[in-house]
């Protein structure tokens, strides 16, 4: 079964936003199985849109349709498409209900006369209830193709389509799809596949598929089966042998779960907390680290000692070592942690000390050359890494491998 | 002159990456002057892909295809580009020379075989070099039709297109399109468009169109004309009407300059330095500030004190003060920003303390609730707060806030 995305909107072609609402979508029909050959982007004019629609039907069993449900005189996707469709619009009370309850609560005293344009659905339609916004979803079948509209802004479209369309497309697959990730830090995209390679050749259900983030690498394996158990079945083993090729480099299995709230979690289950130190990452880890709801458990405090006063002031990070290795070196990196978790009390402290640039860089010590250590205890690591990038690439690459550090410190300690 | 983008790759249709090259793109042809009307993705197919190029090439004057020019079999655009346009390819030596130059100072000991294959060019095309990697970009002419070949990484394409697409695209259009962009941060998009409301509507050359960024608003001023000059005549009056307008609002008038970087350009001006003490933000503040390179000369220390016992440490926040107002409260957030100015000898500190949920909101207190304070010499300015969205929206807004503080601080201060 196959399905087409098109964005409408002028602020797309633009490029006033980014299009994240293609690649959310395209990830949610990878997910349920469906293949998708083509996106496109077209603006609200009527002629140029009626041809995306048409040559999309033409292809594609299913067409996913985004943007153009508002109000204005602009707003066409729904109007263009029950015209190429061949549906008659109609006026659905329901919906008009709910306009009328949306606006209750709200500023205007008036509903606005345009709002009423979006109570009008072609006959027939499955009209899905948006609770953040005045413009409904539409599914509208003919035969064996279907359009499927959703409004442009992500706070309802996502909603729209996790709690209706996803289990609507669900239905019309005859096999069920189930995937889990397998989440790696550590390890980079070509050396998770050099030790995967077999699998991923061999595998045809469930399939093995590796997507590099900053610093990560995350695995999908995806099964296709009739029941949600047979599919468990399938994913299990091959979970279970990456998790064991690539040892403590798996920090979560679990879809939803980032970096830093594997970290938070680790940490909450040891009744540990833990310190940051930071100097060329700016506050970054100590952010990210709160990031994660109920991080105030684990996280109490944190210095951005970017200076070498405020590195010798907070963190005694002695004098003569600063002037002997420098403030980029692994002893400096060693005694900011040290320092770092005896001035806050905390079981762990990590620091980050590097050369972002793009200036400052030497022959002995170029840009990108970043020193991390985490303390615990009477133990410390200290790591030296090699970045590559601009400032920011450097910087969150450095955030990564930091946070990254502290899980292992912990496992390493405790598992 | 209108122009399409067709984006290559299984990696979009998959939803494994966002589709940012699209939007540098068409923001890019919008400030050309270059009409944009449709937008295609396209996996790495032959098939789809000679159906894509030849349908841009019926629709638009210039096309530009990103992706597909890797190594590997898998890319075919320029193969396929080629075909489609009756271009032969032939070997270019000087790519080769270039890739042989590229891989002298890798980590390969040999150059893959397969990177040949991105010496070979179709015959005639302009071959643009890649600073960034093997892959060219490349220019067909063919009649009053172009295609623009370019490699798909970031990294790649933009200084590609910045440096020599750009310069050739605008060659081709007989006005020249010169475009200023206006900053605002603190007045929301409605408001700076109510204020600017007979301005956009009555100008057509320069047009006024405004975008909308966390926390801040965007204007761009862009017009049409023979020569700079007369562009700049024409933008001039404009911009300057815009800067009455909205006052101290308005933080820059340069396209690169980014929130952080005016409010160090600032400090720097004044030679003032600043601290930051961060609850809710945990860091983010400080790492804003640390992203400007050479910010190490206004920005020395920070701290992030995230439990009330680091506000008491570092911050000497009273025991009392948070017992009778709690640590979200504006009488905390004025002991937070004055104690840290001490703490750090800084002439100012930026302090934020706020609820950014999902849990801990009241009714008294509610989730969103966030005050800011910041401490210059003996003044002490305090802000308050309400903002929407979940926790990282919340975090977000917050952080622009307290950047802005700053800026807003020291203008009033020094002009």
């Amino acid at each position: 079964m196959t399905v087409e995305v098109i964005s409408v909107g002028t602020e797309l072609l633009m490029g006033s936003i980014v299009n994240t609402n293609a690649q959310f979508l395209a990830e949610q029909c990878a997910l349920l199985g469906l293949s998708m050959y083509n996106q496109t982007v077209v603006g609200d004019n009527k002629e140029r849109l009626s041809d995306a629609i048409r040559t999309g039907l033409g292809r594609a069993d299913i067409l996913i349709l985004t943007g153009g449900l508002g109000p204005t005189e602009d707003d066409l996707t729904k109007e263009t498409c029950a015209e190429v469709m061949g549906f008659p619009l109609v006026e659905d009370s329901h919906t008009k209900d709910r306009i009328r309850e949306f606006f209750k609560n709200s500023i205007y005293k008036e509903i606005p006369a345009n709002n009423w344009k979006q109570a009008v659905v072609p006959e027939g339609a499955l009209v899905l209830d948006n609770d953040n916004g005045t413009a409904p979803g539409l599914i509208l079948e003919k035969g064996e193709k279907r359009a499927i509209l959703l409004p442009g802004p992500p706070n309802e479209l996502i909603p729209l389509f996790e709690g209706q369309v996803k289990p609507y497309l669900q239905k019309l697959r005859p096999e069920l799809i189930v995937s889990q990730m397998v989440k790696i830090c550590g390890v980079g995209e070509s050396q998770v596949e050099d030790r995967l390679l077999d699998l991923i050749d061999r595998q045809t259900n469930p399939t093995i598929a590796t997507y590099a983030k900053t610093g990560e690498v995350h695995v999908r394996v995806t099964a296709s089966a009739p029941t949600k158990e047979v599919a468990d079945k399938l994913i299990r083993p091959v979970v279970k042998e990456i998790k064991k090729r690539l040892g403590t480099a798996v920090y979560s299995t679990r879809e939803e779960e980032t970096l830093e709230m594997a970290v938070v979690r680790l940490l909450k289950k040891y009744e540990l907390t833990v310190a940051t130190a930071e100097s060329c990452t700016g506050g970054l880890v100590a952010g990210r680290i709160v990031n994660v709801p109920g991080s105030s458990e684990v996280f109490r405090e944190g210095f951005v000692t970017y200076s070498n006063k405020a590195k010798r002031r907070h963190l005694d990070v002695s004098k003569s070592t600063i002037k002997k290795y420098g403030a980029v070196s692994k002893e400096t990196a060693r005694e900011m942690a040290v320092g770092g978790a005896f001035a806050t009390d905390s079981d762990l402290c990590v620091a980050v000390t590097g050369l972002a640039g793009p200036d400052g860089g030497t022959e002995e010590k170029p840009v990108g050359l970043v020193y991390m250590a985490c303390c615990m205890g009477d133990k410390v690591t200290v790591e030296k890494y090699q970045f590559k990038g601009n400032r920011n690439k450097i910087r969150e690459q450095s955030v990564v491998r930091a946070l990254d550090l502290v899980r292992r410190m912990v496992l390493e300690s405790r598992e």
